[in-house]
């Protein structure tokens, strides 16, 4: 048992009995972005958190459909694997709209209704990661999925990330660096977060073919594979190789529905998911019943294909007004990806020199929040990088936004000059 | 890494990788009744689940709250700790319906949202549980908890329970035999699961001592303790050991608001709470918003104590109900438990060689549902005792219930006979 200090004052218990794996709960610094911007009173353009805007939100419509759906049954203890109404629901959605034959999508005994995509990889973690296992992920990375790996007491291997998405061909060397193959491959194949690259289909194909040369699981994140606003669909590696036992995909109505319902999924083998429902009964019993019951009765009624289509006729308007005002603002100071979906830029400074992590406070000051790169390396790497989420404000407030992050970076670092640091 | 034989055809891989935990996943008897009573089509007086009746549920002062309350802000992410609207509810509603001194209640920061009271127990023993540690709980105990701590590989040992609760003063003697203390002590001491006890304010002090001297921690599941409807008071562990690091507190909204809704709250030391805080980030993000809006709304609305109130007077009315009715129709062949508050009767059969796993089928066929007793034990202890809960249903179903129990226990063995077994 490792043991902390406590400031408590029992005279026989100085130190608590902590499990090990406490050691290894880092926290987040995304969430904890929340907590910290709540406290701040003035305006501030907020292109942290990797939430849909307001005006994305469908809130009237589902205060309207509480009040016709609400029922006892939506008050008690449902099934551990969600609502039947919602699974179903879910199916068809998923079948007409992006008609792909059955065994690419989940049936229904492949799905179970999850507390969001983060209890996706809760749950994924749990079933592969022992104590001192190997998880690679991709870097930079979704820490939040890294740390959640960590705290069943993985290993994290950062691999590279390119325009391509991970750096597939690496894999094997590290394998061999290690003496070992790594129990999981986290990876976000699709709109990466942060990246916002998409892994190309030869690094998907190579990455199946390492994960059952070695026999790990490949844990495919994919929270944005809907929003996709341009270029040509790519397989997801569920679909590229349909029940495959290896593939544990983690899905979620979070960011093309509302990520305050909590509501997401996971597509994996139906062996597997008998272990998720088990594991899931130790979670949370079930997943929130009242707001199951609201998102059942709205892809009932048809309204998904109208809001992301919505969703992505305006994400693609906000991503293009965001690079435009980097390109005015920063020039050739910044280099920045170019997705075709989800919802980031990623942000690297050609000055190595500047850290976003002393940025930061400045732009808060400034009125404008991000999340710095290191942020996304378990490692702490990318000290001249960050994250900006274009989704979450319309163009007139990116570029509010922009104007306030170039006036940071001037009262940071004077041009032509880094006497401050 | 353990494996169990997959019924995929992917050639290079056989077995899957799973955790070594995995094997510790054992599933939750209870909640699956969930799922098997819904296969049934004909008409069942279920007294298995710990679920209040529908009639209990406040869902269309929700429908109406929902209508009002939602707004964008209810749809997106929220602090990982909870809502502030809802915490200061929550403190209001505990500090002005139990007039105790603001310190034996949690102050805002010890408290943590969480998604049920499950979560919270998912949280304490993910904080205190390292493979290998003891962990002693009740027995009968409610066995999504102990199956919570074996899912983090925890060695679960039985304490006896009786009238006055968990059997404190063996606990030193199960010390000395197993060469160790437990990491932690998981306890229902008010309105015990299953068996409807409540622990005496002698034992819960030993309790404390017990802890104190060993180092343990008491994880104190306490989801019944607003549901007293005779007999004084007794003070939770909590409020008997004000600002102890040791006492870990899981409370939920389930049983006194409604199940569905998976919202609860830990009360815990601020130094603890920090680390609930991360672990939390890596199994949700943050509880589900609408729901948790909505919840603050009703507290605020003064709509708890009448509910409170009005549930207090049908649970022991139910509870009577059913005393009677297995006074009438079982006499001495059973013995059973009379508890002060909650949901729960603890029936045992005074013949051992009935078997409440063997009687359920029957039972269900009859059109009655109970949980058999050996769910309530890791070790399958009580074969021949079963839980019965009241507050399911109204009177008259209670009656109706019963006299299809006993119809099935006639059917399984008839009088005077053991042949069929």
């Amino acid at each position: 048992m490792s043991t902390v200090s406590s400031s408590a004052s029992s005279p026989s218990s100085p130190t608590l009995p902590l499990a090990t794996r406490a050691d290894s709960l880092v926290g987040s610094v995304i969430d904890s972005s929340t907590s910290m911007l709540a406290e701040y009173t003035h305006d501030i353009v907020k292109f942290g958190m990797g939430a849909p805007a307001p005006d994305m939100l469908p809130s009237s419509e589902f205060a309207r459909i509480a009040k016709s759906v609400f029922s006892p049954e939506s008050f008690t203890y449902g099934e551990t694997q969600g609502e039947p109404i919602l699974i179903d629901a879910l199916l068809n959605y998923l079948q007409d709209t992006y008609q792909i034959p059955e065994e690419h999508f989940g049936k229904r005994e492949r799905i179970v209704i999850t507390s969001g995509g983060m209890q996706g990889l809760d749950l994924g973690f749990k079933l592969f990661v022992s104590p001192g296992d190997l998880v690679f992920c991709e870097s930079p990375t979704y820490t939040n999925g890294s740390a959640t790996a960590m705290s069943y007491e993985a290993e994290v291997v950062e691999v590279p990330v390119d325009h391509e998405g991970m750096q597939v061909d690496v894999l094997d060397e590290f394998v061999a660096r290690a003496g070992r193959a790594p129990a999981v491959i986290y990876t976000i194949p699709t709109f990466q977060n942060p990246a916002g690259v998409t892994m190309s289909l030869a690094r998907r194909q190579k990455l199946l073919d390492f994960a059952h040369r070695h026999n790990s699981v490949i844990l495919e994140d994919n929270p944005y594979g809907t929003l996709r606003f341009s270029g040509d669909d790519i397989p997801s590696l569920s679909q590229l190789s349909p029940n495959d036992p290896l593939i544990f995909g983690v899905r979620t109505f979070s960011k093309f529905v509302a990520p305050g319902l909590r509501i997401g999924w996971v597509d994996v083998d139906p062996d597997v998911r008998g272990l998720v429902i088990n594991a899931k009964q130790t979670m949370d019993t079930c997943t929130s019943m009242p707001t199951q019951h609201m998102v059942a009765q709205w892809l009932n009624e048809g309204c998904a294909n109208n809001h992301v289509d919505h969703l992505r006729g305006a994400y693609l308007e906000r991503k293009k007004s965001m690079e435009a005002g980097l390109e005015r603002l920063f020039g050739d100071e910044i280099r920045s990806t170019d997705p075709d979906g989800g919802f980031f830029l990623w942000v690297t400074f050609e000055d190595e020199s500047v850290n976003t992590e002393d940025l930061l406070p400045v732009a808060l000051e400034e009125g404008v929040a991000y999340i710095p790169g290191p942020a996304f390396s378990p490692a702490g790497a990318f000290t001249n990088a960050l994250r900006l989420c274009f989704a979450s404000n319309a163009p007139d407030r990116i570029d509010e936004g922009l104007t306030r992050l170039r006036s940071a970076i001037d009262k940071y670092r004077p041009p032509h000059s880094r006497a401050r640091h």
